[in-house]
C-alpha cells in the first residue's frame, strides 16, 4: 500500500499514519521529497481497507499494491491452467465449443439439439434446467427432470454437459448430473454459493457479473479456489452501459485482459452479450480472435418458439456457418477445433 | 407491444407477424400509414419475450407497453403503502433513520451504538452478522451470535432491527431474530432467495443492486410480493458508473422515480452510496430533500477500528450532527423525525 | 509517482526503471520490502505519460501521485472563490437561482419569463441563442437576435444573464452581450473554446461532460484558470448511466467532492439532470441540501410549445413552489435566497 | 409516435392528447382494448420531441418509431457507400489500415514510420498536428509544420493520410494539406464543426463519442450529410464504462449493429479502445473478424520517447506482426489486405 501525503502534510500527522501502519502490521518505508512525503507500507493484509488510512488527516491518496486475489493470479501460477473434463481439455490449444439451448424444454428439443452440435464440432451441451429470470411470471425451467433430459441426450452424442446452479441448496442435486457447474452472471457474488462450489472438485464455470470489474470476477474466482476447487474457468458474457441497443456490451478486451492477470482459461458467450441473434456469429469470430479458450453459443431447433432467449439462439442451419466460420479464424491463430463428424 | 414495421414493408410479412401475435393470444391491431404499418398488440403475457417479433422480417422495432410487474406498480395500489414494524411506521409522514455498524462485532460495540443511535432519534438498529465481502479474506460477520447480540442490544435501547440475509438457508435463522430482513446489493437478483422472503409476512429491505434499472428492481419486488408478503421496502444504495472517485454514485433522482411508479416506500443508504464519511452527511441531507421515507447510516464507535467499512462509517458525534442537520431538512418538507430522548 | 513492482522482479529491470526515471527528471526514492520493491517518483511533470513506466518489464503497477491540475486544486487556494457579477456574489453563503427557458424564442417569451423568474427571486436569467442540438433538423436558436433579446430582458428585471457560446468564433459576439458565457455540456472538452473563454475576464460557467471524471472536469477548468481568466464556476448537470428512465443521472455527490477538490463554486442543474419535468422540484430541493451555491433550472411561460426541451421546463406556479421549497432548505443549512419582491 | 395510455385513462385524457397530436400535424390511429388504449402518429417531424406528450395526463409511455436520421439509415440507401480517396477504396471487399504515430513530432519520426507502415500495407498515414489534450500542460502538436510533415511523408511512400480537425477556423487549412479530416471523439457532438466539414466534399473520420448511443453517433454523421458532404466513415474507439482497467471499452458489437443500421463504413481504431500496447493486437484481429472495414494503429518508431500516447503505441516489429496476424483473419472472412512490398 502506498500512502501519499499532501503538500505541506504536518510532520504529527506522517507520523500518526505511520504509528497506524505499524500497528496493523506493515512493513513502511517513507520518501520525502521537497514538497510532498510518500510512504510505502509493504506486507500482504487482505483484509486491511485502505479507506481507513485514506480518510486520515493530512493524507492525499493511498493506493492498494498487491492484489487482492492469491490463488487466481498469474504471479501465483505462471503456466496455464488447462481443465480436463473427461477428456475434454479446456485452456490448451484446442478451441472449445458449448452449445445448446437456454432451456431444456423436452425430451425432443434436447436431443435434436444435442445431435446437431455434436454433429458439428461442438464438445459441450449447455441447456438450463434452473433459470434465473428476471420476471416470477417467465418460465423458470423444469428442474431436475431437465437436469435428467440434458444428461441423457449429451451421453447419446457424446458431449459433455454444462448447466447452471442457483442456490447453495441445488449444488448436490446439480453435480450429480453435470459435468461442469455453471455460476451465472447475477450470481457472481453470490458467496455461499461460490464456497460452496469450491468444496467440490468438479470444473466451475463463473460468468462476469453484468457490472463487475475483472478485479472482482477474480476475487469470485478466487472465493471458490481458495476453498479447495482449482477447476475454474471464466466466461465473458457482456456487461451494463449506457449503450442498450445491444442487451449488454460485450468486453473482448477482457480476453487479454484476463490471460495477463490469471492462469485460468476463459471462454466468451456472445449470445448474452448481444442478445441479438444476427450479432452472435461476428461476435462468436471476434471472440475467437481475441484469444478466447472457447465460446458458448445459445442454438434451438425452433427459436420462434423457445420458451426463453429464443431470439438471441441460433437456428441450426446458422450453427453451422458459425462452425465454419470459427473453424477458419481458429487456424488463422494457430487453434483447432475438434472435427465435426457430421461435416467429415 | 407495439410492432413498427419498416417503411415499405411487404404485406405478407405484416400478415406473417399479425398471424404470430394471434398465436401468442394478443388482441391485434393496425394502424396503417402511407409510409408504415404499426401494429399494436393488447394483452398481459408476462412470459412473453418481444424480441421473438423484433426479428421477424419487415419489423423495424418493438415496444413492451404494459409493465412487467403488477402488484408493485402504481397503477396496481394508489396509496402508499405504510410498512408497520411494531409501532414504528415507514412510509408515512415520520422519517425513519435506521443507524448502526456495518457488521456486529461484539457485545460493548453493538450495545454502545444502540444506546447512541436511540438517545439521538434512531428508530431501527442495523448491524451485519452474515456479511457478503468481496474477498474471501475479509471478516464474514458472527453469524447467530451477531443476530442475539444486535436483537438484545435493540431490545434494550426500544429500537427495531433490519439485518442481511445471505442465501435460503439463512432465512429461518434471521427471521427468527430480526425485524425487517435485508436483502443485499449482490443478492437483487438472488431468485431462490427473494422467494423464500416472500413466504414470511416479515418486512423486507430490498437493496438496489449496482446495475439494477429501477424496472429490474421493481421486478426484484415483485417476486416478493407475488409469493404473498406485501411488506417490502425499498432502498437506494448507490449504483455503479464510471465515476469511481466515490465508491458508487448515489442516485437520488431513484426516490422521485419510485414514488411515481409504485407504492412501495424508498429508503436512501447514503453511507454505501457514497463510500466515503465525509461525504455521508451531505448526502443524507440531500435523500431526505429528495423526499426518501428514511436513510440508513453507519455509525461506529470507533470507526478507525472497525472490521468492515470503517472509513464510511461516522463518528458518534458525526451522528448526532447528522440528526440535527436532517431533522431541520425533514420540517422544511414538512416531515417528521421521532424525538431524541438524549437531546431532548 | 509510485511505481510498484511484481513480486520477484529482476534487479536489472529495477534499474532500468530507475533509470528511465532520472532521465524524465523525477528525484526517485527507493524501498524494497522481502517481497516487493516500491519506487517513489517525486516532482511534479505535468506533461510525463505515467503509462510509459506502467509497460516497462517488471512493473506491475504505476500511481499517479500528484492532481494533473495546478489552479483548480484546493491546495493551490485554500478559501472558496466568490466570484462577483455586477453585485450577484456566486460561492458565498447566498445561494444563487439561474432560471429561464431552454432557448429564447421570442420577445414575448424572454420578457415574461423575466418578470417571473426575478419576482420569485432568481437572479440570473438563463436562455440560450445558440443551441447544440443532437439532431440537424431541431431548432437552432435565433443567434445574435436572441443575445440582444435576452439582454434587454434581464435588464428591464435587474437580472444577469448566463447564455451558451458553442465555438471560438461566437466568443466575441455573445461575450458583448452576456454577463456569464456558459460551456455546454458536450462542449466540455473543446479545448479551443476553453482556451478563448479562458482570455477574457468574464465569468465562465462550466458544464460537466456527461462522460466526464470529476478530474477530467476540473482539468477543462484547468485550461481556462491556466489562460487567466479565474472566474470559473462548475455545473453539475447528470451524466450518463445504464439506467434510462431519466434522461442522465444526476450526481449530487459531485457536490461535496469538488467542494473538497477544489475552491471554485458549483452550481447543479436538475433540468438537464433529470429531463423530465415532476423530477426538478424534489432534486432541486436535494441540490440544495446537497450544499450546491446555486441551482439552474428551465422555467417558461408555455412548456408544452416550447422550442426545445419543454417537457423539462417548469410551468410558472411550479417555479414559486420550487423556490419556497428551497428557501425553507437553504435556511435549514445555513444560507439565504435573496427576496423574493413579488411574493414579499 | 406510439402513445401508452395508463390502463383506465379517462376518455378527455385520450382526446387531449389526439388534439395535440392532430395540431402538430400527425396522422392519428387510435387502438383501444379492454383496459388500454394505444394510439399512433404517423408522420415525420424530426423537431418534435416525444416528451411533449409523455408528460401529458392519462399518458404511461411514448415511443418514437422513425428513425431521427435519414440520410445516415440503411433504410434511406441500402447498398453499402464505398469512399473512394484518390484510388484507395473504403466499404468494399479490401480491407484498410491506417498507421501512424498519436502526433506527429519531427520529419525524422513521420518518414521512418510512413516507410515501415507503407512495406507492411497499410494504405494510410495517420498522425495528429493539432491535439486535442486533457490537460492544457501536455503536448497539443505542431500545428501547420505537422499537417506539411505528414503530406510530404506521406507522399514519398504512396500513402493516403488521415488527420484530425478541431475547430471551426481550422478546417481550411487542414483540408488543404489532408485527405481525410478526423473528428475527434471528444468532437463528435461539436456540431459547428460538423456543419462546416458537411460542406467540404473531402472524407470525414467521425469517431464515436466516449459516451455516445449508437443513434447519436449516427445523427452526428446525419449533421455532415445533410450539408451534403456524402463521404463519412465512421470509428469505433471504445466506450466509458466502469470497468477502468483498460483505458476505454471497445463496443466491437457496434460493427454488426452499424452495418444494420446504416450504409457507411466502419473502422475501428483499438490503441484508444485499449489505451494498452498489449491489448492492441489482439482487439485489432478481433475487429477485422468482427466485420470492419478497417482499423487505424497507433505506430511509432521509439514509442518510449513518443510525446503522446506512446504507452499504447506499437513498435515496428509489432506492426509487422499485426499485419500478419490481420491478413490470415481477413482472409479467413473473405476479405483482403493490399500486399505489403516490404514482405513479398
Amino acid at each position: 500500500m502506498i500512502v501519499v501525503f499532501r503538500p505541506g502534510a504536518e510532520e504529527s500527522r506522517i507520523q500518526d499514519v505511520i504509528e497506524r501502519l505499524n500497528e496493523y502490521g506493515f512493513d513502511v518505508h517513507r520518501s520525502s521529497g521537497v514538497n510532498q512525503t510518500v510512504v510505502g507500507a509493504i506486507g500482504v493484509k487482505p483484509e486491511f481497507d485502505p479507506r481507513h488510512i485514506r480518510v486520515m488527516e493530512g493524507v492525499a491518496e493511498v493506493y492498494r499494491v498487491t492484489e487482492q486475489y492469491k490463488f487466481a493470479s498469474r504471479s501465483w501460477k505462471k503456466e496455464n491452467t488447462v481443465i480436463d473434463v473427461g477428456g475434454v481439455r479446456i485452456g490448451n490449444e484446442e478451441l472449445v465449443v458449448m452449445a445448446g439451448p437456454c432451456s431444456v424444454e423436452d425430451e425432443r428439443q434436447i436431443e435434436d439439439t444435442a445431435a446437431h452440435v455434436s454433429a458439428c464440432g461442438a464438445a459441450f451441451l449447455r441447456g438450463g434446467a434452473f433459470k434465473p429470470r428476471t420476471s416470477p411470471y417467465s418460465f423458470q425451467g423444469l428442474g431436475e427432470e431437465g437436469l435428467k433430459l440434458l444428461r441423457a441426450a449429451a451421453d447419446r452424442h457424446g458431449l459433455k454437459t454444462v448447466t447452471e446452479v442457483m442456490e447453495v441448496g441445488q449444488v448436490e442435486l446439480v453435480a450429480r448430473y453435470a459435468d461442469v457447474l455453471q455460476i451465472g452472471a447475477r450470481n457472481m457474488q453470490n458467496f455461499p454459493l461460490l464456497k460452496e462450489v469450491g468444496k467440490l472438485r468438479k470444473p466451475v464455470f463463473l460468468k462476469r457479473g453484468p457490472s463487475a470489474t475483472t478485479d472482482e470476477w477474480l476475487m469470485s474466482a478466487e472465493y471458490v479456489l481458495s476453498e479447495g476447487n482449482p477447476h475454474v474457468m471464466l466466461c465473458e458474457r457482456g456487461i451494463r452501459t449506457f449503450e442498450t441497443y445491444t442487451r449488454n456490451t460485450l468486453d473482448l478486451s477482457a480476453v487479454p485482459v484476463i490471460k495477463k492477470r490469471s492462469h485460468l482459461p476463459i471462454i466468451v458467450d456472445p449470445s448474452h452479450g448481444t442478445g441479438i441473434r444476427g450479432k452472435v456469429i461476428p461476435m462468436a469470430r471476434a471472440a475467437v480472435a481475441a484469444g478466447a479458450d472457447g465460446i458458448m453459443v445459445e442454438v434451438h431447433p425452433n427459436p420462434d418458439m423457445a420458451k426463453s432467449d429464443g431470439p438471441q439462439s441460433l437456428y441450426f442451419e446458422q450453427f453451422v456457418d458459425l462452425m465454419a466460420q470459427i473453424r477458419l479464424i481458429a487456424q488463422a491463430i494457430g487453434r483447432v477445433i475438434r472435427d465435426a463428424p457430421a461435416l467429415a
